[in-house]
């Protein structure tokens, strides 16, 4: 039995609830952060969630940010931020101020944070959260793959990964999580889980205007969309190697490195047979890209959402300016915070010669959309031979 | 300019004559199979191809297979295989009577042969071809990657991977075939291309009926569809190195080698920086299983066809047979037959351990759809950890 605290109470941690607390034995807390009053007292009134719209099992305790106890997180052995990236602050301080040291904390936020001088490539959430959260004892746990959050809650099957540094970890909280519909593999590599989790959503963009950009009678044609969602999977691989070799040069500078981390690639390991693990020659990020947090987790997110709905009005010749202040007001589209946060640190690698530009087009005309504002154009013939 | 003779005017050859009839100075003849009279006719009468509904250029020179005589085919510089599995066996036949060596001769057709005795690894069509057709002289080009035929014929953009052993007549094929929709990357691994072609089919029967067995409101959970997505490329991925070791060792026993063919794979050529291609710890075979020929064409049939419509109605619960006796009666589907001819070289290396059967669980269970005519059934729980 765990005990398991999940912070903030928007859809996706809410979902992510869901398969511990079908689990006999575990105890759920489900704390929302300060903006989710309502929520928990739905929840709290008819089990009703309502903007999962769904009913939560009386096996989660939910709670408001002020009814959480500081003995509650202290107790904690799993615990889990779940809020948007707007919370990831409020959480953090949560925990920092209660002194907690779960044995496995476990991040859902996905995003890259700029590097403050610009120049260098961005950091993804896991590495950027204090360093106090993610000592090498208690080597954060970064989740990635095909996931939305309220088909998750409804008990529908789907197959994640659990990444740490330290394979315990994600072993532990895989014995919490994994229920019969909600599948964990497990990977050692969360830089590359995490930067694909994060750049997939900046990626589905540019796939996704191949819905608009081809019509064909009142369809779309479809070898534009494959060809692209195939370019997307392979510009992937490509940037999440360069971020996974940017962390570990800025782990070396800072003294601090993956030694305590047993660098063993699943699917290299003694009893476990060569011929299992994608994507050698790209580096260990490549598997990530090439499995359940890429390939995976863009199918689903190419498969709607707000990321593809803004790819559908750019596919139309819109831009980006015009479709924010248009149809799409007031929504918040990760990809773009995402391609804001990757822009500068890209062209400096570029020109580095670090990045091969020529063989990132996608990136490159997604960037273009968001820095300067043009139509999105994908000529095919730039796609690298 | 070269003279390209495409044999098979149904849809794929059809559209593939598209293309180079769009570059200046290329001759192109488009020749039906005895069964093609009535397409032949009917382009000839005012370019309309009735299948593809599309007109077709009037740079393309459509003949009947009684109007083609045995010079043409002795001057082509390509030939071009483009007829559906019933038509190899003409297509061979008139190449091999006419005594026509072209400089590249391609194949369109995909599918696998079992062997005869019954337990050996099927073998590709393009390996299946009478050796004096495909020499070390003019290894055979296979192409793959997604296209539908009439998307192609219209002009919409794709990207597809041309493969042969001797990289030099993939590059000849792409001189005269590539336009700026039509592009093109090279491959050396044309048994890991062709196994995926082929096996991409079956597969995506599986995958497929994701649509249909988890309704979810008035459409379908996207999780699953997305995970066993993911799942089938990672099959794809084994399945075509296993197939690929067999055609190597097959070839060592009868004294054909590849020693003639350069083992480059593509990303590790000089001037060619690494980390361009996915796939080493499955060996060469994965990189196509990750690219174009696997997960881009695997994308764009799940997106539509009768292998996807089979597996769509085998998500609601039919069997096999009940389907291809009533909604989809006499229709030819291709991931059928595949699986036919994958099922015993499949079971007796799962037998011998050169395939771990627990990892291929997806494979397992549309073999038994197509062996047992059971109804499909897909348990997240057996997806390896």
């Amino acid at each position: 039995m765990s005990r398991i605290v999940i912070l903030g109470a928007g859809v996706m941690g809410s979902a992510l609830a869901v398969p511990p607390a079908s689990l006999g034995g575990n105890q759920v807390l489900l704390i929302g952060s300060p903006l989710d009053d309502d929520i928990i007292g739905s929840v709290n009134r008819d089990r009703h969630h309502p903007t999962l719209d769904v009913s939560l099992p009386t096996t989660i305790e939910a709670l408001r940010n002020d009814q959480l106890d500081d003995d509650a997180l202290r107790q904690a052995d799993n615990i889990v931020i779940g809020v948007s990236s707007a919370g990831v602050g409020w959480a953090t301080q949560r925990i920092a101020n209660a002194g907690a040291v779960p044995v496995t904390l476990a991040l859902v936020t996905k995003g890259l944070v700029a590097d403050p001088e610009g120049d260098a490539p961005p950091i993804t959430y896991a590495d950027a959260l204090p360093a106090e959260l993610c000592s090498t004892a208690n080597g954060i746990v970064g989740i990635g793959g095909p996931c939305i959050a309220r088909e998750l809650a409804l008990g529908y099957p789907t197959r994640v990964t659990f990444a740490s540094r330290h394979r315990a970890n994600a072993e532990r909280m895989r014995a919490d999580f994994q229920n019969d519909h909600y599948r964990i593999t497990l990977d050692n590599d969360i830089v590359g889980v995490e930067a694909c989790a994060a750049l997939k959503n900046f990626l589905c963009i540019g796939v996704s205007a191949m819905f608009t950009a081809h019509p064909l009678g009142d369809q779309h044609a479809k070898n534009p969309l494959a060809a692209l969602f195939n370019q997307a999977v392979v510009e992937l691989a490509t940037l999440a190697e360069w971020l996974r070799e940017a962390s570990r040069a800025r782990g070396q500078r800072e003294g601090v490195t993956d030694a305590a981390a047993p660098d063993h690639v699943p699917g290299n390991e003694p009893g476990h047979e060569p011929g299992h693990r994608p994507g050698h020659a790209f580096g260990q990020a490549a598997g990530a890209a090439f499995d359940l947090a890429g390939m995976g987790d863009l199918h689903v997110t190419v498969g709607g959402g707000r990321n593809s709905l803004l790819g559908r009005h750019l596919g139309e010749g819109k831009t980006l300016s015009a479709t924010m202040a248009g149809p799409m007001q007031g929504v918040t589209v990760e990809g773009v915070d995402t391609g804001r946060a990757l822009a500068r640190g890209f062209q400096s690698a570029c020109r580095d010669r670090r990045l091969d530009a020529r063989k990132l087009p996608l990136t490159a005309a997604i960037l273009d959309v968001i820095e300067h504002d043009v139509p999105f154009t994908m000529d095919f013939r730039t796609l690298p031979g």
